[in-house]
C-alpha cells in the first residue's frame, strides 16, 4: 500500500519505515539532523551511508523538485531503501550502491550532504564533500561513536569555518501499568558545517 | 530588518529570535515538539504559554493559510512575540494576552494545541483542549518539571487514547581552544496525544 | 566460590552479582544512591524492594557491625538476594520476604532507608519510613518512572525538610572494531531526604 | 573550623569544598570516578590536574595509611587544594605544583592514577602512568571534551588490555514553587583502565 505523509513537518514515526535488521536513525534524531541540514525544495542532497533510507525519504519529501542520492554499500541496505522509496512513491530519491567517496564521483554537486555512516572513510568523504558542496552548502554528520565524533570535528574545522555539534540523548516513555518508564535511546552526536559563499 | 527563513525544515537558530529575559524553547527541542505536533498548511494552532513566541513563529511559517494563536499572560512575553512576529513578517500569527483556559474561549477550534507553560492550570487546559480539538487533532506539551510531566501524562490518558512522551537531553559543544566541551541544556519532556477521529 | 571485594570504595561491577531475570540497579546508579545515603559502619539499613540485592550487598559491605534488612516480596528476588549474600559471605544482611510497609513492622528502627521498588505503596512506605527513621536518618529512593519520581518528591516534602533529587543518565561504551559506541542505560531519578535531629 | 566527614561512602556534597573560580568535579561524577578507581587504604594515588582538590580529598579520606599526590600546575589550584586539605585535616594529601608528566618524576610509583586535567599532555601522561603504575594498578580519566575522550581511549588501548568508559549525565532538580525543574550538569566521560598483574 502506498504510504502518504500528509504533514509538512518532518519526523515520520519509526514504524512507518521498512527496517529489516539495519540500524535506523530514530525519529527524534532525524528531525534534529534535518533541522541542522536546512533543507528546501529543489536541493541536490547526498545521503551517505543511508542505511534503511529513513533520512533519505524524509529529505526527499522536503526537497520536491530536487534529488536525494542515497549512497549505501550493503546490498541489504540498498534493497531496504528501494522498498521505502517505493512505499512512499518518491520519484526524487535515487539509490546508489557503492562505497563513498568512490561512489560520489558521478553524482551532481550537492547543496547538502548527510553522512550517517562512513565505513571508515570519514576523512576522505569530508574532503570530497568540502570540495564538491556548492557555496552556502551544508553538511551534517551523525556520529554514534566517540571516535567518529572527534575525528569529524577535527577534520571539518580544516575545511569549514562554521562547525557546530550537539549530542542528542532521547529517552522514550513506555507504559508500565499506570506509570511510564523512561527507556533511553543511544546518544548520537549531530555535527554540522556550512561552506562559505565563496 | 525583515527576517526571512528560506528553508522548508523547521529549526530556526535560537539567535534569530528576540529573546529578552524570557526563557525560550531551544532549537533542538523546538523541532522535536513540531515533529510530534505534525503541522500542515491551513491548520488552526493554539500555542499556550507562548513565551518568546519562537514556537509560534515556527508554527506560523509551516501553517501558511492557517492561524497560530499565541496565548501568553505576561505583558513582557506578549511584547516579545509581537516583535518576533513583526521581524518575520508573519500575517498568520495572532497574539492573545490572557490566561488559559479563560483566554481560549473566543478562539476557533484548533487542529493543534501546543502547551509550553500552563501557569498551574494544566489540568483545566488539557480538559479544554480535549473538548475543543477537532477530530484527529494533536496536542503537545513541553514539560520542564518532573511534576508537570507526571501530571500531564496522568491527565492526558483520561482524555486521549494515544499518549506518548520523550525526554530530550541536548548537549551542545563549545569550542575550547582546539577541543569541544559538552555543555548541557536542561532536559525537556515532550508529551503528545492525538484525538480519535470520532 | 566466595567472592571478596578488596576495595573500600563502593561500585562493584554488575557481573559480580547473580542476577536471574530480575532488574538490577546498575553500578553507576548504585554508587550515587549509596553516596546520597551516606552510609557508615554500625547502621541499621532497610533496603525496600531489594530486587537482586546488589544494593543490599554494597550497603552490608560498608555497614560492618550494623545490619541491612533486604525486604522483597517476590520469591525469585528473595532467592537471588540469599545467593548474593552467601556469595559475598555476609553475616550482616538479613532477607525479609514480604510487602512493605507491612513487612517493616518487626524490623528495628533504621538509620537509613533505601527504596528501589514500592509495588505501588510508595506513599505508605514513605510515611512509615518518616516515622521510624532515627533523627538525622536518611532515605533514598530510586525511581524509574516519571510518576514515581513526582509522587515521591510530593510525598517527601510533607515529611522532610531537606529533599533533593538527581536524574542519572549513563551511557556505557561498547567496542565496535577500533571505535567505541555509546549505549545508554535507562535514566534513574535518585531522590534523597534527611530527617531533622529532633 | 575543621570539617569532618563522618560517613564511609564517598560523595561529599559540593558545598563542603572551598572552590574559588576553579571548575570542580561534581559530587555525582566524583563518586563514579572513585568507584572506577577502586580505592583502598594504603594506596599511593596520583591525582593529576587536581583542580580544587575535591577528588584528592575524597581519595585521601579513603586511602588512610597511603598518600594522595595532588598535582596541579596553576598556583590558584594549588592554593585551593591546600585550603581544602587543611579544612579536612588530612595528613596524607601532598600538593605538588607542576606540570605532568615532568612533575611526576619524583613521586613514588602509584597504585592508582586519576587524571582530571592534562593541559594537552594526555598522551605523555598516559604513557608515564602506564609505565609507573604497579601491577594491578588502575587509571581513571575524566574527560570533558569529545577530543580528550577519544584521544584517551585511543591511547589507553595501546598500553592497557582492559579499558572501559561511561558518559555520565546528571540533572539536578531545583525547586520552583511546588515543582522541581531539571537542571543539567555538563556530561563527563569517565574512562578507566587496569594494568595486568605482570
Amino acid at each position: 500500500m502506498r504510504k502518504i505523509w500528509p504533514y509538512r513537518t518532518p519526523g515520520l514515526p519509526d514504524e512507518l519505515f521498512i527496517r529489516g535488521g539495519v540500524p535506523m536513525t530514530k525519529e527524534e534524531v532525524r528531525v534534529i539532523t534535518l533541522a541542522k541540514a536546512r533543507l528546501a525544495p529543489g536541493q541536490i542532497i547526498w545521503d551517505i551511508g543511508a542505511g534503511t533510507g529513513s533520512l533519505s525519504v524524509e529529505a526527499a519529501l522536503v526537497a520536491a523538485g530536487g534529488v536525494v542520492y542515497a549512497v549505501e554499500r550493503l546490498a541489504e541496505g540498498v534493497d531496504l531503501i528501494e522498498q521505502n522509496r517505493a512505499a512512499f512513491g518518491l520519484d526524487n530519491l535515487t539509490v546508489v550502491q557503492g562505497e563513498a567517496p568512490a561512489a560520489l564521483v558521478s553524482l551532481p554537486d550537492p547543496d547538502r550532504v548527510l553522512i550517517g555512516g562512513s565505513g571508515g572513510g570519514m576523512v576522505e568523504i569530508i574532503q570530497t564533500a568540502a570540495a564538491r558542496l556548492k557555496p552556502g552548502g551544508r553538511l551534517v554528520i551523525n556520529a554514534v561513536t566517540l571516535e567518529t565524533a572527534a575525528e569529524a570535528l577535527g577534520t571539518l574545522k580544516k575545511f569549514f569555518s562554521q562547525v557546530e555539534a550537539v549530542q542528542v540523548s532521547i529517552a522514550r516513555t513506555m507504559r508500565a501499568g499506570n506509570r511510564h518508564l523512561l527507556k533511553s535511546l543511544n546518544p548520537v552526536t549531530v555535527i554540522s558545517a556550512e561552506k562559505g559563499e565563496s
